[in-house]
């Protein structure tokens, strides 16, 4: 039996009986979106927390009834005005089981068009491209996109498949 | 300004004046403990959300008033009965920086010696070493997990500094 202390809008909070405190989260996405010439897209957001903007890849939360994938386009497009040709989910995994339930799906995007959205959208200031190693220099706050990052740049190096650019 | 909304044993709920609600949460770190041999230690833990076991690289909350690297040897030690001579870290980054302040910091150990503890404490019920791609492979749910393990291949491939093996 565990007792529920907050339920807001996004998350809530219950305490179990062995006095644990549990967070239910929304899952999310994370994408690494490739241009043939090895780019990736990248975002400076607004946090709220740590209170500044970080850089970081393209990422959201799924929205009630949307299908990860779905969410995957949505975020995609609304945050960089990208729409891709081939997605291929690299990962699925929570982002701090010892208290919270959020499963982020990781994806990597390629065969990209521009499609519009030029104006990043909420709280998206800036998108841009950068390589891989600058990616992981200028992403180092965020252990998320490292790790789709990381994921991306190890599926690249073993090549084929549906994920392989070009 | 933010209204607290919960304020328990281990995290805080507030929700700010935009009606996000942000969870503070204490920093963690995480630990891959490389052998000589190429492999890796691996746990067995109980997890309470998602409500399974769960095969992860050893990892755990710092103490108040404890440091990063402190808090690394503790749960090293405790998990696995390990000590390391060398610790590098590899990364310190938020694990869900939308909503929650927790910083993981991500070390790699080498130089390992057993020391005792042969009983995993705690939540860990298992302990066993792992080649890396296996690891990858068993602490798939983690993305914590996966990003040690990605960023530590990462720095083994680069070869040279104090976290090379051998």
């Amino acid at each position: 039996m565990a007792s529920e202390v907050f339920n807001g809008r996004l998350i809530s909070v219950r305490v179990d009986d062995q006095g644990l405190e549990l967070v239910a989260h929304p899952p999310a996405v994370v994408m690494v979106a490739l241009e043939e010439s090895g780019d990736v897209w990248l975002v400076r957001s607004r946090r709220p927390v740590p209170e500044q903007t970080l850089v970081e890849v393209p990422a959201g939360l799924i929205d009630p009834g949307e299908s990860p994938a779905e969410a995957a386009r949505r975020e995609l497009h609304e945050e960089c005005g990208l729409e891709a040709e081939r997605w291929e989910e690299l990962a699925s995994a929570y982002s701090s089981p010892g208290f919270c339930d959020e499963r982020v799906h990781v994806y990597l995007a390629t065969g990209l068009r521009h499609v519009g959205g030029e104006e990043p959208a909420g709280a998206v200031e800036e998108k841009f491209p950068a390589g891989i190693e600058e990616a992981l220099r200028l992403c180092s706050a965020n252990l998320q996109s490292l790790a789709a990052l990381l994921l991306a740049s190890r599926r690249l190096a073993r090549g084929g498949g549906a994920g392989h650019p070009g």
